[in-house]
């Protein structure tokens, strides 16, 4: 677990807690304020007009794959509202749009918090959405009760989040976060130069250096997000505050059998690449569930050739995904996989190589977030469980720079990434009003 | 199986046998002829040239896709090889060449041998092409001794057998068998009409139904074949005499599940279509095997949606392939792998549809044409063992029309619709031996 203290180092984080205790009266307690939730539903609704599917309606879901005329648009249509709130939105070098509330704190580092309005295509209307406007809730309750805050106030929609563009080794987030490489910029998705990509939504490739925050420059990175699991729905609690977001380790697992006739060759003379791959398939799952735990893993791709109904397969190719907090649990499950794919290779006589693919470190959330997001929701009477994310975010990437926390709330059924993706408007408006009270519960630490 | 008796009716295979008994003389034994292995080797070398990779060598195999260039090409150089024999060939309304030498009985009903020289893409040398050559050099070598068997005797060089065009349902063989419906000469492959890939072949659609022969006009049909599996040369043994050819069925089964996020859905909380797939494919193999017998069964094809690493698989569609000689054990194990797919649906939580695709009934080797074949490898001392084709042949075809057989000679390690496909040139001699022993075995009886 991360604590500020290793972002800001002994004596600076001494200095602001003192600074804290003597002027904690300035703010407001969480509960005295509420973000207008029938405000947060309509913007929703409106948002989810940009990239709607023709003829559909809301709960047809959206198309908002980043850097297009519908994501343009949804960014237009967020602009204007920061615009009317009487933020000065401004658009940094990687496209990631940001507006800010000054603090009475002097030089004390802003608290950052937002999420991102693109979407995968045939997504849903709360993954990201939710986040973003309820970041900008947050900033108007504020203003409307003229409540002003220790820390100057950053809200923030992250370009590029959902890695359908470009991959998600290119978020937009992850620039700001110092990971940035020549090359990068020259990547090329739909015909589209990703340096273009960024200019198309107002970044400016050129200065992309800019958009860095060096790290420690954020008193903390806070986001709200919908759960996109059935955790918080299944166990019937409101509130879910993230531990952290798992690591992932991926394989490419490449079995080689032998194409043969289907009729003419015997059972035992064939080395069928598929049979062996279904093997696999079947052990990922037994090995995971195995022992007890939040971890998961998944075969989501598999491709065999010559793939003909009358030809034996004579290669296989499948992804392996491993996902949990603990990276030495990702180990034993990976070293667990690796030993039941040699019995699987012997016992159908073909080969099977298991090729890390890549492997994701867990990012922790900060245990000052965390605990600030207990009280907030303790405050209002909420009741919450702690949960790792299943699933990656921007908070992963700010994790690298500042303490770092998670909010979130349930997705019914756990459906996600999908039209079907829904959280209903209660817990979105607890949602916002969380993020609220974790906002001015860490600008009082 | 099936009799000539079936065929002939009882008066007909009386007169025919006593008409054998006494003209017995006129044909030497099949053990005083020979055909040229040197000019079989040359000829399947030559042939094997029409559809070679560029640059490549014999062993590279050979892509002669029916209607293609290389398989025009092909047909001519047999044709020229035909008449160059003295034959004088034909080509059917439906682009099967025949080739006749008359007999001295009179109106006794033609022995058809032969079999085809198209391929699959990078197929082999041997498929097809062995029983064909070796065709023609029956023939020479009864018109070289100057033998005149009883009933002519007719080669053929079947046109469209391997399905890669039209389809298997559209071998041109089916249609010599009356096997035609309006429409079929409609269909459309690579943008080429079947009528006018047949008049690309020498063929005339307009006329297609004059190909027809009907039931009882031969006295048998016969084909040389490679095995296409490794039953022979695992045995060591020389030569295989077919007693069918294995019935078919195929289903097709639709997985159906939830496509969702990979790493928010916990592992309880899935309906992973992949992963019932895969089960299933487990099971096919597992029913398929838990019997003795040579049933082979085969999961050829597999598609899985959306096929993301990152996503649970919803849904997934394969193919399920079971052959076997008797369509009673083909029922039971298709019933099996039902139950099993039911149990696989209740534990994985996704629904199963098993969908008969086709079922093609089996087709039995006379038992005439079996002995005629066993008594031909006996006279020359050669092994035999008797053995169901696991591939489907124009023999299939025949058999609906004429008391039918197959001889098969051995396949190195297998292997076949493959460059590496193999029979040694001793084999393939074997093989011409037997089918001109069989010839004259069956012109006896």
């Amino acid at each position: 677990v991360i604590t500020r203290r290793a972002f800001l180092g002994a004596a600076g984080a001494a200095a602001a807690s003192a600074w804290a205790r003597s002027s904690r009266a300035a703010v407001p307690a969480a509960t005295d304020l509420t973000v207008d939730a029938q405000k947060l539903r309509s913007r929703l609704e409106r948002l989810s007009t940009f990239g709607r599917p023709a003829g559909g309606a809301f709960a047809d879901g959206v198309s908002r794959v980043a850097y297009s005329d519908a994501d343009v648009q949804g960014r237009e249509y967020v602009i204007g509202l920061m615009k009317a709130a009487g933020l000065e939105p401004r658009i940094d070098p990687a496209g990631n749009i940001f507006g800010r509330r000054g603090g009475t704190g002097g030089s004390l580092p802003p608290i950052l918090f937002g999420s991102h309005i693109d979407s995968v295509p045939s997504g849903g209307n709360f993954d990201g959405d939710l986040g973003s406007l309820s970041a900008l809730g947050v900033l108007e309750t504020l203003a409307a009760s003229g409540t002003v805050t220790r820390h100057p106030l950053e809200m923030v929609v992250w370009a590029h989040e959902e890695g359908v563009a470009f991959g998600r080794a290119l978020a937009c987030s992850r620039i700001v976060a110092g990971d940035i490489k020549p090359g990068d910029l020259d990547e090329v998705w739909n015909g589209m130069r990703r340096a273009d990509a960024i200019r198309r939504i107002g970044g400016d490739p050129d200065r992309i250096l800019e958009a860095r925050r060096p790290k420690g420059s954020l008193h903390c990175y806070i986001e709200l997000h919908i759960e996109q699991g059935g955790n918080l729905e299944k166990a019937g609690l409101q509130v879910g505050i993230v531990e952290g977001i798992v690591a992932i380790d991926k394989y490419d697992a490449i079995v080689t059998g032998f194409a043969n006739h289907a009729g003419t060759t015997p059972m035992a003379d064939r080395h069928d690449a598929l049979l062996a791959a279904a093997q696999l398939a079947v052990a990922v799952h037994d090995v995971v569930t195995s022992e007890p735990g939040r971890q998961v893993g998944t075969v989501g791709h598999l491709e065999i050739a010559p793939n003909a109904p009358n030809v034996i397969p004579g290669s296989a190719k499948m992804s392996i995904e491993l996902r949990d907090l603990s990276p030495e649990k990702l180990r034993r499950l990976g070293d667990a996989v690796r030993a039941r794919a040699r019995d699987i290779a012997a016992s159908t006589r073909t080969t099977i190589e298991l090729k890390p693919a890549s492997l994701a470190p867990p990012a922790s959330a900060s245990s000052d977030v965390q605990d600030a997001i207990g009280r907030a929701t303790e405050a209002r009477r909420w009741s919450t469980m702690r949960l790792p994310s299943g699933a990656g975010h921007d908070a992963q990437m700010m994790a690298q720079i500042a303490p770092m926390g998670m909010i979130f709330v349930p997705s019914v059924g756990g459906v996600s990434h999908s039209p079907k993706e829904l959280t209903h408007w209660d817990d979105c408006a607890r949602g916002a009003n969380v993020l609220l009270g974790t906002v001015l519960e860490m600008d009082r630490v």
